[in-house]
């Protein structure tokens, strides 16, 4: 059984409701139920928060907590040194996932600054990058 | 009768206190008190914070809340992809403030991220820029 | 009583029929009729054209002669370092105004030059801002 | 039953010899019999070349012919118009995949011409990416 | 009567059905048979390739063979100093096409580094900048 | 029959006599004679200017009046953002010319602000770039 | 006897386990204990946030309370215009301190915003920079 | 004999008004007539203009018409092309001069495109800037 | 006896015909010729191709084959991240020549990408930058 | 017993004349004695040059003479690469001191190359940085 | 009388045989001559160094021992923060000259960091700039 | 026989200690002793110094006295206009070496401004490229 975690950021909250054509009609909470179905058997938390130093906390406390974070650090990921910094400090391994493909949207999205402390980066594929994160933790983990 | 809320960034607190050359000498809560008289019958709320996630948070609770937010930023304006994405994703328009006039002060100043996602922005008036954000506002809705 | 002058630069003659979706489809001309009635027992000049000496011209005709300028100067906004050291030559309040947000824009719009020597800038507010830049005229004299 | 192309461009032919610390010690074709294995099923065919010219030949020749391209354009990734353009011009899918992740490695690879154009990219996940490649364009096949 | 080399580069064999909005909707075999016809008692020799190298041959190639070369390098226009290596190394004189206009497009299109070393450039005129090409380089060998 | 109107702007007053090795040694009346000859029939209307805000004012008096504009900004073409405007804002196509080929030439000739709000550009032919505009006019035109 | 507030932004709760190559093996709080017993007689008081607008607030609350304050603010320091503005707005005088030599690590680590609104900066001479900056203020005091 | 033109560019018919700290307090006129005496038995014209194809236009003319020309672009040095060409385009040599030290102002300020193409720039050193240029000129002549 | 593979890139099939004043006047294979007698006793391979993704076949082939590369990837060394990555995947040493000084050309030419993947480089010596690459090579071995 | 050198480069020992606004009234040699009075029973060497090499110089001959050096590079922190590399190259620590706070001033100074290969930087805190940094090399030794 | 140095930095001793297309055919020593006649009266000590921290010790040394210092600082004008520093730091006048136009040669050229601290700059004009440097020290000091 | 000056630049004194990994264990001096073996009939002279303007000097004396230098300048290679302007001065020609690949080092290292005023360059080849560049000398003056 694993422990995940799934750290989303700022204005992931207003998924369904906010710029459906670039985010996807349903709410993120209708999906988690879904991903917790399909991973029975794994826990799977959830935590939400717009603030950059409540997801430094939360990077933190998931360190010896959690076998793995899921984390989406929406408009922090371009700019959050600290955040970038609190992904280094842990042993825990963190894969961020982007809903939308920031490549081919606004310059200041297309590099990430929390991705390069990450394992890895999954971006575009909607909220199917959460669900194949979770895919890549369970197979590193067995 | 219009809804309005005033959101202040950082350091806007200490306003009568902070650099008066730049930012003149009166606290906010004095101009709030002047402001609400002269738009009598309106509803002003205001609310102030330091911390960039609370301002994204303000504005998601805007929505639908109020009519209309008159917004200053502070020194987030110049970095914040959190709250200008915050503000693309409300339907609620918001128009962006700036006491000083920032394309004369340092470099960094000079291109506001959030102001991209409002309506429009009212810069280097003083205090009065909320004012004339206001009546802005009342014409738009009438 | 205040003596005005509004200063519009290059293609702000073409308003009305020039891309509506941008800049609204009524004439300047139509415009200032309006606000001359609004702003009844004030003097308000209005000075239009294409060539950007002739804006350096008139901002330095209008010290001594009026009490503030309102300039929009379109595209010279950009590039003009002879209009922004006539702005700046002189003792006559200069404000900015743009009709669209230029900072949603192309990036060639995002900083102007002009307005670094303004007292400050209305933009996004479409023909609103010319009215909210006489409303703080009038209180600034007042 | 889907039918699937892996692209993979320059140096991928050397995986398993080449600079294992980065790209792991197993070469593409044992992982592709694996691969082939997990979807029997569906058709996984595969190319690889050094050429650019010829990824661009074999992403034209993919539409129509496959349901989705899984593509690993390797350091054409970051310069190549070209086949930007083809991913762009043709109707098929096409899902980003690099072995590393590339934030964490030289200036010169943080960011992806070709990305921008695919559907999204999954990144630093090994040779793992592929397989979640594959079962995001299961999923949205179905 | 002249001999003239139309070259092509990546992507231009798909015209017609490549983004119609942007190429136009007819292929360039129909678009070549109509030349020819117009430009009957000259020699027209048409050359597609997706390979950059393989325009360095054709550059090589056309020198002493052909009067004059009409290139549309397509994307290896902004980054192949090896074609603008070889326009230079040969005294064919080269006119550069480009069906639409780069300037309006994405930046990385803005800069042509093979138009540097051509006589001249042609852009934005859609197909017609072909026919425009051939008519220059008749007009210069008579 | 067609309406034309060609817009030179600084300094190609001064062709034939300067600088003869960019720009040949016959002046723009003798070769506008020789097009008017060639294109009998159709009015081709010519106008000068070295002020950057006349060529604005051209412009917007040929929109309606003629049925195509072939204008050579000079050296307004990389700075003016005010006829980069007049050219959007009006409806009649604008065709920009360049004498001699921008791109092998010093940086800051390399990128036409202009250019990219017209319909395309012809540029490094010489004077004959002019006569191969019309000549797309026409067909555009039947 | 003077009283000193010690503000430490991100991730310096972690001191002790995070990179103890690069931040050394002893926790902040075993360090603290060892400077008070140094400067026994003065007050220092300690704040931890991962949460750049409570270092906003806690500099405003700073000022009028303590005689100086000395500020690692990790992360934030490179981008936080908030910060800034917070430490230019109060009297007390601020000295910023890093642990590390942030001039031999990542560019994006090589300048200061928050540090050029302070008194001064030690940095590279590990948790004795925090005992160098408090002599220095004592020094300052008397 | 020498015939001379001094031609000011935008804003320097404020000459004595404009901020008198960096550019002096006497007018040009009461400086020209001091110049007049010290070089009576050469003449010397005075062409002061705001618009930069004016400046242009006196260029063009100069040619042939004085034997050197002291020019003092004002705003224009740093931006226009078109000026740049018109001194390229003639004979006629051009001197620069600035009143003030352009190297210690704004960085728009630090490069002068006008002055690449005279035979050189005399800055920082006041009116007498002026003078030491028709020095210059007169000891070339001789 | 050495084994050696001389690997040149685009457009150095030219030699002896292109732009003599900067490659000089002879071909490469009468010079190969010269330098198989002076190195007589070792192998010298020669491949030349214009098409990069040969040049990283041919690369990838020298492996194990011989025992150093002298490689001129001619206009490819500025761009190739594909050259480049099949240089560092390979054990073989690999050392780049450039016939003429890139320093003194044009600013694209500057950096080469293929050097920083190379053990070194010799440039602007002419031809003789293989001989000394083989001397060079030669020492190494013994 | 320590044995330290101070290593002063160019116009420090100008202090106590030079700007005293930036630099303080005192001159170095009287700060030097007071260093010397309260660092009694340690041995403090003091080199003062305007020479680059100079300093090269006595960094190399520093290394195993004396135990650690504080140097303050003045202008040459800024762009040499001899001084860092011979920083670099030594075993003796070297610590680098600024009596301004260079983030404040010109950004020219805001980094520092040879601060890149030091121990660690103190800067802004007037000559007392000097003080500070012998305190922190003795408890390093102790 | 006035007391004059004339400074002139690195490669300025090989006037009249260092590329005399750029900087004439007359050494320094014969101009000087012709100077000392021309301004008999007057004396004008000449230091001529390649080594930039000497000309920081003769800026030193002039002040207060000159009425001005005509400078040279040839390849240190452009990167010699120390100089700056140093003519920043003295009370005497400096004049910068340059031989020849800076503004049309190389890039590295065209901004001078030295002249930024100077009072002015003469450059374009030959040996001449100096002898107007003078005139200009002459009037300033009557 | 050949008369050749080896001029070594900063920090070039300590190799054999200096970073043996980048720049190998024997001294300059052991090797140069080699060479003088391997070169007997020849004469090499040696200078080597840490001062940029004793680079400038030496340069200038060997003008005439020998027939080439092998000039290695350190870090003066990637910012010294002054030596940049020496060689470019001189007639005897300079061959530029550099024990490391500089490419393959920090971005600072990547362009050398004396290499541009160079014959060539030879880098990354160890101490052999001292004599590499001996051999080519020998070749030329032959």
């Amino acid at each position: 059984m694993a422990r995940l975690l799934i750290l989303n950021g700022p204005n992931l909250n207003l998924l369904g409701s906010r710029e459906p054509a670039i985010y996807g009609g349903s709410s993120f909470e209708e999906f988690l139920s879904d991903l917790r179905s399909e991973f029975a058997g794994h826990s799977i938390e959830h935590v939400q928060t717009n603030i950059e130093g409540e997801m430094v906390d939360a990077i933190q406390k998931a360190d010896g907590a959690v076998d793995a974070v899921v984390m989406n650090a929406g408009g922090y990921s371009h700019t959050s040194v600290a955040l970038h910094d609190a992904v280094s400090a842990v042993r825990v391994p963190v894969i961020e996932v982007h809903i939308s493909n920031l490549l081919s949207r606004e310059a200041f999205r297309h590099e990430s600054l929390t991705g390069a402390a990450c394992v890895g980066t999954i971006m575009g594929l909607g909220l199917d990058g959460y669900r194949l994160a979770i895919l890549h933790v369970l197979r590193r983990l067995s």
